[in-house]
C-alpha cells in the first residue's frame, strides 16, 4: 500500500508524536526524519502524475481562524496528493461563530472521524489547548506570534537543498522579530542544525527574551544593524512587516524602515556571494525585498512555497502513518 | 460495486423517496431500514481504510444558507466516505447574493449534474420547496424552526445502541422547544418507535400546537418542570439556548433558566441509573448542561457526532441508490 | 489512461495554448475541437457513472475576485468528473485580502503544484496580466466588462446542437450590451461561426465601439428595438440586468426596460418559429424574459448550465493534455 519509500530513513517507527505544535521539542533525528521523507515526497511531486494514494482513508480538516491561501492551500495540496480526503473549515461559516469552544469544535472534527487537524489561529497557544483536548493530531498552522513550525522546516529543507549543511552558516532575519511567529520556530530548528542565526531589526521589533546565548549546537544574537548583520551572511530571510506597526507607533514609517531594513542589491551585495534570499510570503514587494532582490537570482520565494508542499506531505504522512499503527 | 453489505435490511427495493425532508412521514420500515444501513455504515468507519468507492461518480452539493460547522462537515466527509463527489456552497458566495431565487439555483445544480442537495435553509418548509421544482434529492439539514431529520435519526440510532429499543421508554427533551427543529423531528421518530416524550421548559418556549396524545404508537406530553420529567427518565435531551431568547423576553434571565432547567448531576440523579445524557450541540456550556454532566460518564454527546456520520452515509447511500436504479 | 475518446478530433496535438483568456484568437479548427471534445465529455456525463480519471494528479485551483455559484461549481464538477483535485480560493478568505498582488498569488498557486487557474476577476484584463507571469495555465471565468471566454463556448455548444450551424443564422443578443462580458465573447465566437449576430439594447447600453461590420465570415449589427430586432430570429439570447444601471440613470426604469427589451411570447412570437431561447443566467424573472418564456419549451437555460460543465471538461482536459505533453 505504501508507494512512497522511506525505507532510507531512520525508519518509520522513529515518529511517535500525536502532534506538530512547534519545533523547539523536534529532537535532530526528528528532523532529519522529516527532511528525508520531504525529499521522498518532492520526488513524488515530480512524478507526471504526482500523487499517491497512500492515505486514502485519511481525513484532514482545516480549521483556519485566521485567512491565508498559501498555507491552507498548500496543506490542502499536500493531503490531497497523498489521496486523503480534506475538509475546509473557517471561522466565519463554523459553529465557531455560535460560541462553540475551541476544545468542542476539535472535539466534534475527531468524532466526525478527523484524523489530523490543522489549525491556525490568532491566539498564541491555541493550539496546545486543542491538543490536549482530541486524540486527533494537531498540527499547527500557526499561533499568534508564537510558532508556525511548518514553515520553519520548509524553510530549513530550502536552505539545506542550496547549502547541504547549517553548520556554522550565518543566517540573518531581519524584521519585525519581535511578532514573528516565523521567527521564532525557525530559532529552534537553525540553532539546532548548528548556525549562526543574527535576529536582526529596530530595537522596537527585537524582543527582549532573547537568551545571551540560544540552545542548540548553534549560536544566536540580535543587531539593530542589517548593514552590519548581513556581512558575510549565506542566508538572508526578510520577515513580513505588518502595516499595523507603524499606526501602533513601533515604527516611525514604513520609508524608515525601508531605510534602514530593507534587502536590496546593495545590501545583498555586502553578504556571501550566492546568499540565499527568503521570505515567509506574502511580500510586500518594495518594502521588506527591494523588486530587484526579490524576482533576482538568490531568491528562493517561490522555491520555498514548492518546498512547502513536499514538507506538509512528509508531516501528514508521518504522523498519519503512526496514528494508524 | 457494491461494497456495503444491506442485503440484511427489508431490501434496498423498499426505499423509494427521492427526499428526506422531515421524519414526520417516514413510515417503521424505512425507519429500519435507515438504522440498519446505518450500523453497516458505521462499520465500515471502524475499518483502517475507512471509506468505499460505492458512491464514486455521485455529485452531492451542500447548500448552506445558515452557518454550520458540525452538520456540513458530517455530510461532506459521509459523502466522501463513500466515494462521492462533494461541492460546498454557502450563501455568501454564490448567487444567492445575486438576488437568485432558491428554485433557481437548485435547477442549475440539477443541471450540473448534482445527484443529491443536502439544504440547510432559515426558513421553515424551504426544502420542500425546492423538492418540487428540481429532480435533484434534496436531504434537509435543518429548516428554520420546522424540521432537522437528520439530527432526529442519528439521536434514535444513538438510543438504541444503548438501549435497544424505545418501547415504552422515557425521553425528556428540555429546553426551547418552541422554536427548536430538532424537537419536532424527534418527536415524529421517538413516539413512531414507542416512546414517552415529555417535552419540558418554561411556558413561553413551549409549543401551542401540541396534541394532548401525539401520534405513533408512543406518547408524548408537555411539562414545566424539569424536576418532576426528569422522574424515571432513561433518556434526556437538552437543546441548545440561544442567546437571543433572553433578548427578546422569552426567558427572564439565563441565571434564572439554568436554576429551572439546566441539566445538573443533581437533577440528573432523579432520572433512572445510567439514564442518557444528549445534545444536538453546539452546547453552551454550563447553560443547558452543567460542566460535569456535559462531559460525565453518561454523555453521548460525542457518539451523536460519530453516528451522525454513519447514519449520513446510510441516507445518502440509500437515496443515491434508488436514483441511480 | 486516456478514457474519453478524442480521436476523431483532428487530434490532440492541434490544441497549443497554455491559456483560455477570451475566444476572440480561438481558430476555427481549435473551436471546432472545443466542440468535438465537449461531446466526448457530455456523453461522459452521461454514463451511469459520470466520472473518469484522465486527470488523476491534475490541480485546478478556483481563483475567485467576484462571487459566484453556477460558474465555479460548473468548473468544480467539470474538474472533479476529469479526475482532478480541485481547490477553492475566494478574495475574501485568502492572501488578496493581505494585499498580496495577483501576480504573487498565481505564482504561489503555480509553486504549490496548481497546473491550472480558473479566475474570475473584477477588472478586465486582470487574467492576462496573471498568465504573462505564470508557468499555470490561465482560465478566464470572466473579468469585468471584458470576456467569459467558457460562456461564450457553452452557448455556441447549445445553439449548434439545436440548429446543426450557425451560417446565416440570426442571432440577437438583448439587454446591457455595453457592460457584457458574454456578449463580447460571443460576438466572437458567433461570426466566427457564420451567424447574423444583432446586439440590441436602449442606447445609453450599446457599445459605441462597434464598427460598422464586425470580423468572421458572419456579420453584426446594433439596433435600439427588440420588436425590430427579433423577426426572423433564430435564437433570443437575453443579457442579465444590473440593478445599479438603474440607479446610476442607465435606463429610465425597470418598468421601462421591460416595456421595451424584455423577451416575452407576444415577441417571441414574431421570431422563427422554435427559435431558441438563451439566458446566461441568474436570471431576474420577470424582467429580463417572461415567466412563461423563461420555462417555456422554447427556453434553454437549464441546457445551457448543463453543457458549460462539458465545454469546460473539454477545455480543462485540453489545457491538461497539452501541458503534460
Amino acid at each position: 500500500m505504501l508507494e512512497t519509500p522511506t525505507s532510507t530513513a531512520a525508519g518509520p517507527s522513529t515518529w511517535t508524536r500525536k502532534d506538530l505544535l512547534d519545533t523547539d521539542t523536534l529532537t535532530r533525528p526528528e528532523i532529519d526524519l522529516i527532511l528525508e521523507t520531504a525529499r521522498a515526497m518532492r520526488e513524488v511531486r515530480m512524478r507526471p502524475v504526482s500523487k499517491v494514494s497512500t492515505l486514502r482513508g485519511t481525513t484532514i480538516a482545516t480549521l483556519f481562524y485566521e485567512q491565508s491561501t498559501r498555507t491552507r492551500a498548500s496543506f490542502e495540496v499536500a493531503g490531497k496528493a497523498l489521496g486523503a480526503d480534506v475538509v475546509n473549515l473557517t471561522a466565519s461559516g463554523s459553529s465557531v461563530e455560535k460560541g462553540e469552544t475551541l476544545i468542542d469544535t476539535v472535539r466534534t472534527l475527531e468524532a466526525i472521524g478527523t484524523d489530523i487537524i490543522v489549525m491556525r489561529h490568532h491566539r498564541s497557544g491555541a493550539p496546545y489547548l486543542a491538543a490536549l483536548h482530541t486524540g486527533a493530531s494537531i498540527i499547527n498552522g500557526g499561533d499568534g506570534t508564537h510558532a508556525h513550525p511548518t514553515q520553519a522546516l520548509l524553510d530549513l529543507f530550502t536552505m539545506l537543498q542550496h547549502l547541504g549543511s547549517l553548520e556554522g552558516r550565518k543566517v540573518v532575519i531581519v524584521g519585525d522579530i519581535l511578532h514573528s511567529r516565523v521567527a521564532r520556530s525557525n530559532l529552534w530548528t537553525l540553532t539546532a542544525m548548528g548556525a549562526r542565526v543574527v535576529l536582526c531589526g529596530p530595537a522596537t521589533l527585537l524582543p527582549r527574551w532573547l537568551p545571551p546565548r540560544c540552545e542548540g549546537p548553534g549560536s544566536c544574537s540580535v543587531s539593530t544593524s542589517l548593514d552590519a548583520a548581513i556581512e558575510g551572511a549565506d542566508v538572508v530571510m526578510a520577515l513580513r512587516m505588518q502595516k499595523e506597526r507603524q499606526e501602533r507607533g513601533l515604527i516611525p514609517s514604513l520609508r524608515e524602515y525601508i531605510a534602514g531594513y530593507q534587502v536590496n542589491a546593495a545590501r545583498l551585495a555586502r553578504a556571501n556571494p550566492g546568499a540565499l534570499v527568503m521570505h515567509p510570503g506574502p511580500m510586500n514587494e518594495g518594502i521588506e525585498l527591494s523588486p530587484e532582490v526579490a524576482h533576482g537570482a538568490q531568491s528562493l520565494v517561490e522555491e520555498q512555497v514548492a518546498n512547502g508542499v513536499a514538507v506538509r506531505m512528509a508531516l501528514l504522512y508521518l504522523i498519519a502513518a503512526r496514528s494508524r499503527a
